[in-house]
């Protein structure tokens, strides 16, 4: 019989104490938003809602107390959305985290 | 305001093709058969039924086409069970994975 070949794989995400606050779904959103500076182009790209979405960056921002994105309301496009500093850094981690993350698993599956 | 301590986590499998095939509670059980050679102690200790342990093994060796754990019936204790090669090799791998994704989240954490 042939050796099925067995992978490692992982989901990442951050806490506060025992709470969950932010995994792939909230990075992919803010990976969105800093590209497109808009909350519902952001929500599309990453086939939620656009209630979903600013329900969970509501969420987060509860968790964390403080703000991850900003909005400058008016003109005719509706406003810009743009990631914070916190927002940023938590998108930054999240991202290097995966990156190291993913290498480990290829680094031991490329010695198997 | 205090700023919140953000700590990374994760949940670490192992998967064939798309297939979830061993994850945490596996490796737990796995883990305490190794110690124990009794999969009714072992499930026990890591706070299973009898019937859940067996069952999860069962499905483990579907997917994987082999064993993983061997039993010796008869005796006065009902047999006595060990793991096989392939049983340790998957119980290997993850605890090795598990620690060296454990040390970069670490790493990660103290440079905050």
């Amino acid at each position: 019989m042939t050796k099925r070949k067995i992978s490692p794989a992982f989901k990442l995400w951050f806490q506060i104490g025992e709470d969950y606050v932010f995994g792939e779904g909230a990075y992919e959103l803010l990976e969105q938003i800093r590209k497109k500076k808009s909350i519902s182009a952001a929500a599309k790209a990453s086939r939620m809602s656009y209630r979903y979405a600013w329900a969970h960056i509501k969420e987060i921002e509860k968790h964390l107390g403080e703000s991850i994105v900003k909005t400058q309301k008016g003109g005719k496009q509706g406003g810009k959305t743009e990631i914070t500093k916190e927002g940023l850094s938590l998108l930054t981690r999240y991202k290097r985290l995966k990156e190291l993350m993913t290498k480990v698993c290829e680094e031991e599956t490329s010695q198997k």
